[in-house]
């Protein structure tokens, strides 16, 4: 049966995000599966299965709900890592959001936590997202959110960091280090140039077993944006007061929760199942 | 009558190239006209023919269109100024013609210049737009395009260069200054930290009386999309010949410009008979 599939497919023109073309590979897909750590034989299954749902020029971001639809039916806690990442790009279009959550992530490892202050410069005043503390160490955080997908954080924004770094050096500022959080991978000339200066990246994929999606699937802290059942609506009303987290649903009662963000009791009802089910895994 | 149109549209609502509306102003688009040297009494009645074809919802765009071929009629070459900004905007999709354009007002001035080089830098290598050089003073040049119309350019960028300078400098090497010239507008913050660290900033409307304009108008650089018969597809066909100046032009005779760049032979005597116009004004 699978083979079939698979024969059908081979040839098949998918769409990029970006809007380029390219072939369709199964391994590509299953192996997506893998990195969000799903076991090699449910990999397969649900690969298997939405590469049956495939049609010529579907967009990967289809093929993606598609395959996320039959992890979802399988494992729930597979599903929200799967969806972490395109979870965490729904954060909020102004990146408003993002700088709080990686307060959050940061304050979940111990890190003491200022938002949104005012360095005084040599040359001009800067404005820095959040200023961390961890033993004795300080870090000017950087936190830079992008919502479109399979965008690269590049070298002109690493160094605009470090020029600012600079700037607020040569005022007398404290000693500090800089450190870029962002929801997006590096180009190899950003890493390049941030080993060289000694500044700390942290984005998706990077650095290896420290990097952006380690830090929220060690302690948990999922966005709420990966339980299926919240949907834009929802998203929104969470986002009006600041609710960021899967977990911070679980105190509520799905009245409490219905009542206090507006929203329909029977979601209420499963956001708050499969709050449970993700943070107990 | 002058003044039954002011009263007519004096509260009319027009859409900026940010899609923010706004109140027509009167006093705002003569003053746009009288920034292109016209003088007061010819900027009144374009002004005024131009506000008499004005509807509810129009396009600052559109509105710059029908008081440029008002002007047209008057005068091509105060009109030349007046599209100015539009036409260095309509250089290259891709900023590609804006280096070289940069490159030839930099020899217009006497500079000597080199295109597209890289720099080594101690923690990575860098592409330099234009190296240029006079009186013994060198300057990297960051030519830096957007199309996007009403676009400033902000600190990031001046620092980002800074930054690259740095790295440069780090590595040993020579000295030069840093020299940012753009299409666009500045913050001014970005002027702020500029003037801090000496780097040289040309863009539009800045430096006062030696900015991006003035540098095109003083020695009649006009580029070849401020001619009002180059519509989109002539700008294509000498943007694939490297042609970017109404001067280029002078040297063709109708016939030969229409065959080399497979143009309608009454366009190509329109365009030249403009050129002309432009050039000896």
């Amino acid at each position: 049966m699978r083979r079939r599939i698979v024969e059908y497919i081979k040839d098949m023109e998918i769409i990029k995000s970006t809007g380029e073309k390219e072939m369709f590979s199964e391994d590509k897909l299953c192996q997506s599966l893998k990195n969000a750590g799903a076991p090699r034989e449910l990999a397969n299954k649900v690969c298997a299965l939405a590469a049956s749902d495939l049609k010529p020029g579907m967009t990967t971001s289809k093929i993606f709900r598609s395959s996320l639809r039959y992890l979802l039916k399988e494992n729930l806690s597979l599903a929200a890592n799967y969806s972490l990442r395109r979870g965490v790009g729904e954060l909020g279009p102004a990146g408003f959001l993002f700088e709080h959550y990686v307060e959050i992530i940061l304050q979940a490892y111990g890190y003491k936590t200022v938002r949104n202050i005012m360095a005084k410069g040599f040359c001009v005043e800067h404005e820095i997202d959040v200023l961390a503390e961890k033993d004795g160490v300080k870090y000017y955080i950087e936190a830079k959110y992008r919502n479109e997908y399979g965008i690269k954080t590049h070298i002109d924004v690493v160094m605009y960091g470090d020029a600012r770094l600079a700037d607020i050096a040569k005022a007398g500022g404290g000693e500090a280090k800089l450190w870029l959080i962002t929801n997006t991978k590096f180009t190899d000339k950003a890493v390049k140039y941030a080993k060289c200066r000694d500044i700390k990246l942290t984005g998706w994929t990077h650095p290896n077993g420290d990097n952006l999606e380690d830090l929220i699937i060690n302690r948990k802290l999922y966005p709420i944006t990966v339980l299926p059942s919240v949907k834009r609506y929802e998203r929104e009303q969470f986002a009006k007061f600041g609710l960021l987290l899967a977990q911070d649903i679980l105190p509520y009662s799905p009245e409490e929760l219905a009542n206090k963000f507006n929203i329909a009791f029977n979601t209420a009802k499963k956001i708050i199942i499969q709050s449970k089910e993700i943070i107990t895994a």
